[in-house]
Parts: structure tokens; C-alpha cells; sequence
């Protein structure tokens, strides 16, 4: 039986969603071995300034890159939770930014609400990496992906001279996930 | 009758492929006005050091956003351009780099062999942005996304400070590519 896995990461631009995509996806493919496609629309959304990042992974070829039964959706911003919302699967995973979206959709989804920007500025001390705050999230509630390739992934991918703060961003998200699952 | 056109670049890890086909996506539909993906895979190729991402471009929404019948293909080693020729259309456009593709296989569609790589360090003075120089190229040759459009996109995405110096890239690509067509 095969697996697959779909994750949208949604918010707005200059979150860094793409990044913490291909972290998520090359964390999956390269360090984890299995098949993983990374991807983001442009359309009327992004000319709104909105901004979504796929990742699918699986243990085989992936052959329809596009997430349509969504396990796992990231929100950092109220519009991205009511737009996305729906294309949860059943007993799929909503974590949002609490401070951002303050009302979530009834559906059978288990919801996560977490102060993940605040983290970010807080205990890390940029906001600018509630990205990386978020994938130490995801890799503590869904465990899909390893901490040890996403932590390599991190340290390959973030830019130079930031590797130290992104991997404390992703501590400080790991962390927290272990108190909500 | 709707419009489809879909690109993938190919060649290693390193070589800013990601980036060019982002920046693409985000003049196409920023500034544009069109629909786009951009997608990457990673895998067993991904694993070996090979690298590929793809961009649909349309004018109405993409439901399948994997590159299937390629218009144009740019291959910057021989690898890559072995690996996804094939999958050119008919009529497509192989854009390759002439020192790193030796050897382009037989098929019907139009073929540029251009030193990319060592125009980008001959003439901008960094072989790292052989990616830019390939996407005037594009633009010049495909005419599918406007000059205007891909300058906004690659000042908006290129890393700070290193505009003008890939502006230049962009504007060597485009130069040669009214030589070729």
C-alpha cells in the first residue's frame, strides 16, 4: 500500500513559506529517501499578496503534484485558514497562528493553534523565522519527516550566517509540539 | 482556446534553476497577469546531484501543474538534456548550454546550443548567474513572458545587492537571443 502525505503551507508573502517547503521537501527526498514535490501557484491570490507553498511526499513516483486531499494545512493568516480550510482531508491536521487567525472553520480536522509568530520573535528573536518555527511544529505533530534530515535540510538551505538562529527556530517549535501531541 | 506553455529547466544542484524558474513564475503572473506553477521534484536525481524545476504558464487556472509536454526545455549538462528531451513536443525548443551538452539526441524540435555558463563569466563576470543569462534567453527566444515583467521579477527576487549585476545577466541572455532568432 502506498503512502502519500500532502502539506500546504499558506500564508502571506515574505513569510518564507516556499523556503520551509523545499527545506520540507529536500529534508523528505534527499536526507529521508523518499519522493517529494515541492510547488506554489501565482495567480489572482498572489497579486493579492497571499502566498502557498505545497509539499507532497510519498513512497513512490509522485505523478499529481498538485495537493487535493490535504493532510496537514498551515495558516498564518486569517484569509489563508478560510480559503484553505476545506481541502482538509477528514481527521487531517489545521495548525494555525493563533494571534492571526482567530476563528477556524467546524470541520472532523484536528486544530492546533499555536503563537507561532510571537515564538518567533520572542524566543528566537525575529519574527522572520516563524517559517522555521513552523516545521519544528509540523515535524513534532505529524512526525513525517525526521527531525535529523530536517535539521540538515535547515542548515543546507537557510542563508549563510543564519543557520545558528533557524535551527533554534526549529528547536523552539519542535519543543512546543511535544507539549500539544 | 486556452493557453498552456511549460517550461523545465534542468542541469545540477548549484545552479540557481529553482530561483530562474520562480522568478518566471512570478513575472508571468505578478506582473503578467497570467496564471502559473512552479514546482520542483526530488528523488533518486535529486539524491545524485540533478536538478530540475518546472513552470506551467496559462491563461486560465492550472489544474495539473506537472510539465508533461514540454514547450521549452533548457539542459545545462548533458545529463539533463539526455534525461528530458524526450519529453519535448513537437516543435519545442531545446535550449542548451554548448560546452556542457555535447551530444543532443535526434527529434523535432529546434534546437540553440549557447555557452551559457561562460558568457555568464566571460561577460557579467560570475558563472553563478548562468541561470539569469538563460532566462533572457528564454525571454528572447519563447517571447512568452515579457522583458519588463521578468526585470520586476528577478530586481524583486535575486539576493540583495546583486540586482544590477544580474540585471546585466538578463540583458546578456536577451542581447544574444535577437542574434538567434
Amino acid at each position: 500500500m502506498s503512502f502519500r502525505y500532502e502539506i500546504r503551507l499558506s500564508g502571506e508573502g515574505g513569510q518564507g513559506l516556499v523556503l520551509a517547503g523545499k527545506i520540507l521537501a529536500e529534508a523528505a527526498a534527499i536526507y529521508d529517501n523518499l519522493n517529494a514535490t515541492q510547488s506554489q501557484s501565482y495567480g489572482p491570490e498572489a497579486r493579492g499578496g497571499a502566498s502557498r507553498s505545497e509539499v507532497i511526499l510519498s513512497d513512490e513516483d509522485i505523478d499529481y503534484p498538485k495537493a487535493v486531499h490535504i493532510d496537514l494545512l498551515l495558516a498564518l493568516t486569517q484569509e489563508s485558514c478560510d480559503r484553505y480550510a476545506a481541502d482538509l482531508k477528514s481527521n487531517g491536521i489545521l495548525l494555525v497562528d493563533q494571534d492571526a487567525v482567530l476563528t477556524t472553520p467546524e470541520g472532523s480536522f484536528k486544530v492546533y493553534r499555536v503563537p507561532i509568530i510571537q515564538m518567533a520573535r520572542d524566543r528566537v528573536g525575529r519574527a522572520l523565522v516563524a517559517n522555521i518555527v513552523a516545521l519544528g511544529l509540523i515535524a513534532g505533530i505529524a512526525k513525517i519527516v525526521s527531525e535529523k534530515a530536517l535539521r540538515q535540510a535547515i542548515e543546507a538551505r537557510v542563508p549563510k550566517g543564519t543557520e545558528e538562529l533557524n535551527l533554534k527556530a526549529f528547536a523552539v517549535g519542535l519543543e512546543h509540539a511535544k507539549t500539544l501531541v
